[in-house]
């Protein structure tokens, strides 16, 4: 099923959703759709869902990010081999990991604010993983589909000069106002028959930017969620972005970063599709 | 007047105190201290408080984080001159940011979990200053007094293993399990008369190893909020950290590095004293 929140900005409704475009209203059951809902409201919902027990609710208008009260947003970096290479990196031994705050989410088609002085903003469409019960200290990476709730698209906003030129840490690029759109749907688990076949896509200005599959990735879903929770707890309500394919402005010969009034649309299968104006701060 | 959150994990309830160690209940006014209290309870609070409308209270037994519903916790490296030049680095143009996620904080004299296979688990006392009025795009550091609430007592527990020798980026290092107890109390901004002027001091087993001030910081506080409102938004509830002097163990000869049983004592002029037992995770 798809889980999300439709309405306007701190407003949102939670609503449940088929592959068919049909949605159902969650507010009889939960207020949103957090951590706590995802570890014990879910399967519920999906029950009362399925047997029709659900008001039917129209989604038009605005998608909010699909989950409110959002633990953490842990990022990996450099986990495709061709975006390794594009921004001519060594390929990681093990993850890179940074941190976006959960208050750089926006919804899928919100505008994104380009910071002030900033010449070099650049896009990157992610798998976000979104995580449904507690990993700590995990066994092995056969555990993490356990505690692993839904998948949603992650446009990971970065600010090269910010990141790279601006002494020492990533998170100073990542961190911007509006950098994260997330959404429009978390979609469960269970429908993805492989994390690691799905297909990514970006275009700006209807030109394609990023063409690529999650089967490239470096270090796949399950290895990273084995492989944070050696490091720190994850909670239900956290979010991993879990890094992006070829085809960034960094990485182009012309290095066409975002300009005011550029419009960003992605793509992963199965997850939606966003679409973001850029303007400036 | 000193903020703080006393009572079993989980069940904080809420006081507001004097610096004569008269503490009053605060949860007729308020459910939590969090950032929405800190921009718009503050004032009526400490109004109730001195005109004698809240009800005296026992302070015993355990204080808990004296934030609750904490939204980001910005980190500053290498923010002292004396502590650059133990860890070998170079003395910072500008400021380093990392993160830690608030999911990492407990209370001042809660256990800190060593993690497992952790061999460099080092302790860093820092001044945390605790954000209560939205700042975004600050025109100078002379508006940061404006959207500083208070500060507190933060130990940046930090991994050095994890943070600098396993690919990448700090925050692998730094936002393990309980790896930020905070508090044990906020004192409002208007009770440091120059938070440039404060001693912080460390102790290991009864061992003091660091002694510093904030005189030595090469980014000041105001310096500091004006800098990050360029990179994010700092909202009521937000944490910064803002370094730690010399003294911690990756910058002694023998680098005696944290080992179950041990326990550390921090301190800083005005906001308190925490001591932590260290245990295996």
């Amino acid at each position: 099923m798809r889980l999300a929140r439709h309405g306007r900005p701190g407003q949102e409704t939670p609503v449940i959703g088929d592959n068919s475009g049909n949605w159902w209203d969650l507010s009889p059951l939960t207020a949103g759709i957090d951590g706590a809902f995802l570890a014990d409201g879910l399967a519920g919902a999906v029950r009362s869902a399925t047997a029709g027990e659900l008001p039917r609710v129209e989604v038009a208008d605005r998608f909010g990010p699909p989950l409110s009260g959002i633990g953490k947003i842990i990022c990996i970096g450099l986990n495709y081999r061709d975006h390794a290479a594009e921004t001519g990196a060594a390929i990681p031994e093990e993850p890179i990991v940074f941190l976006k705050t959960p208050d750089t989410v926006v919804g899928p088609a919100d505008t994104v604010l380009i910071p002030r002085k900033s010449v070099k903003t650049d896009w990157e469409v992610e798998l976000a993983v979104v995580i449904g019960a507690q990993a700590r200290y995990l066994d092995s990476p056969d555990d993490a589909p356990g505690v692993i709730a839904g998948y949603a698209i992650s446009n990971d906003v970065s600010e090269r000069e910010f990141q790279i030129e601006r002494g020492g840490q990533w998170d100073k690029g990542k961190n911007c106002e509006t950098f994260n759109p997330l959404g429009p749907w978390i979609l469960t688990a269970d429908e993805i028959a492989d994390p690691q076949q799905l297909g990514l896509r970006l275009w700006v200005n209807g030109e394609q930017r990023q063409d690529g599959t999650s089967a490239d990735m470096i270090f796949g879903v399950n290895h990273l969620v084995w492989y944070l929770s050696q490091f720190m707890v994850l909670r239900p309500g956290d979010v991993i972005n879990t890094g992006t394919p070829a085809g960034v402005a960094m990485g182009m010969k012309d290095q066409p970063y975002l300009r005011a009034g550029d419009v960003v649309e992605l793509e992963i299968d199965g997850l939606g599709r966003q679409r973001q104006t850029f303007e400036q701060a």
